[in-house]
């Protein structure tokens, strides 16, 4: 494979070899790469911020994680902050530095993702930066997106008799990442042996390349349900769940048996003698999202397909309580992902 | 000293002991640090959006910038890349890496540095990441600030019969880092002499604690004069020319004397013979306003402190000219600090 020195680019030919593919379709964006700022335009519309850091060794193994995969995740999971809010990704910043060891080839792979993941949720590249680095990869997004007036769902807003609801299912980019350590000497060895992912896809690409809940934002839109509050489940339900009631000071009951739960997941913790529910609660990075509703929103929200009612909330001095298989009841901890610690 | 282990605080304690001492002023800022995503409303105005990424060992070298300055500095090279753009700074995210070398306490003096710079130029803290790294820090700072409509300036709109003006002087930033390389022994070791920064204090100052010019937008703005393009000087005025220049498709003469030179600047060029012309015009760092106006803007501009005409746009054809002090015309080049070469 042809292999390109990023310095002979220089930072100003590298950034426009990168985003020269990326074309602008939002209204909202009115200069994007190529001046000391981007400029946006949202009009009455409310403007959402979020941004994420990650670096080589904390948050990815580049041994296991193709550069494609990572572009796309880096700016999903940022997209995905912006859907936790009710709100629209619209554009993003991606600033990279670089060690020695990667090559423009290798930024191109790495791009190919963020623009596959621009596209297909509708998101403009207007900015970012490229630098050295004397230790491997870094990557810093910022991604903006768009809220309405009386729309924008926060995390402190559910009151005491709230249904509590997950998308998707929990816990299976968790057991995807247990299986990529699993097989982690096969892909960095010259092993003989292949990786056994077979009928393993789906955990898998939860973990390589997760999806954001556009859909659902978009289906709640459809069926007049606002959530009373809202976030995205990338440290564990149990410590997002603590996120949402110690901010809108409520307390809740979530009953194990109503957790989503994927058949491969299953099998894979079964396979390394692990509990899929632990996993569930405190695995990270399956960006589903996790929302209250009040409870005379019921009819509307059972009617929504891919949304699971986990239980509810409760008054504040009734704790966080998880019902087990056999109706005991057991203290929610968060045990979520944590990079300091 | 106290050292306080950052794991001790865990993501969540470690971002709230950091940024709970901010105060958010500004009207725009709806929603800052806390949720998904912050929430801001600009109403009628346009959202400008920047963002740098700083390594250690790259950017900035600890030896000699101590963590506050660094913070201090960090945050005002985003707001000056706002005010290039004819804005104000409103916002901003800051999210960091750092490795177990750093204390609790490291980084409460670097968010005290963020903390002046968002009290003296009126930007709040909105958000940001906290984040382990395997080496040394990573910052990274997006800063959002709001433009006005038919004012914002950018770099491509340059007509051929305008003035160059640059703001305050230049080389300054770039003397000063010359003069901590040379003193770096003496920070590093433990040696018995002290660093001999007597009568250099500008030139320090200017590197380790640069300030954006808030000012001359303001002044700018009470005269009635809008640029017909700007940027901000971080790469040597030879470099950021070459921008507007081809941006804007003029060419440009400037003239080696009226370049604005410090007088410290000077001294300490000579010191280590050095050409100061060639720091003023490839050194990196200024930070000062780099701006073109219309011709008739000429008795408004000259009437205007602190700002010096350097030249004037010409023709394409003409290409990028320096007169220097004997008359002699040299091609201008490019050769500003490139962090990937």
């Amino acid at each position: 494979m042809q292999r390109t020195e990023i310095a002979a680019y220089g930072e100003f030919g590298l950034i426009k070899h990168l985003t020269e593919k990326f074309k602008n379709e939002n209204p909202s964006t009115i200069k994007g790469v190529g001046d000391d700022a981007a400029v946006l335009d949202y009009q009455n519309k409310k403007v959402l911020v979020t941004t994420d850091l990650l670096l080589e060794g904390i948050h990815f193994d580049l041994v296991y994680a193709p550069l494609m995969h990572l572009g796309y995740k880096a700016a999903v999971v940022n997209f995905s902050d912006i859907y936790a809010m009710n709100g629209q990704p619209k554009q993003i910043t991606v600033s990279i530095g670089v060690s020695k060891r990667f090559s423009v080839e290798d930024l191109d792979q790495f791009y190919a993702g963020i623009q596959l993941a621009c596209e297909k949720y509708g998101v403009d590249l207007i900015g970012g930066d490229t630098s050295a680095s004397l230790t491997g990869l870094a990557i810093s997004i910022t991604c903006i997106g768009e809220g309405e007036e009386g729309k924008i769902v926060y995390r402190d807003g559910a009151k005491s008799t709230d249904l509590i609801c997950v998308t998707g299912d929990l816990g299976s980019a968790y057991m995807g990442l247990q299986l990529l350590e699993r097989e982690k000497i096969v892909f960095s060895g010259g092993a003989e042996v292949q990786p056994d992912f077979e009928g393993k896809d789906y955990i898998l690409k939860r973990q390589l390349k997760p999806e954001a809940r556009q859909d659902i934002v978009k289906l709640l839109h459809e069926k007049g349900i606002v959530p009373t509050a809202m976030m995205d489940i990338s440290d564990g339900l149990s410590s997002e769940l603590m996120h949402i009631c110690s901010q809108s000071k409520v307390g809740c009951r979530i009953y194990e048996d109503k957790i989503p739960i994927n058949y491969q997941a299953a099998v894979m913790a079964e396979e390394l003698n692990m509990n899929i529910v632990t996993a569930a609660l405190n695995g990270g990075e399956d960006y589903e999202l996790l929302f209250t509703v009040s409870l005379e929103d019921y009819d509307k929200i059972v009617a929504v397909e891919g949304i699971a009612i986990v239980g509810h909330t409760t008054k504040p001095e009734l704790g966080l309580q998880l019902v087990g298989r056999e109706g005991e009841e057991i203290e929610l901890r968060a045990q979520g992902w944590n990079s300091l610690s």
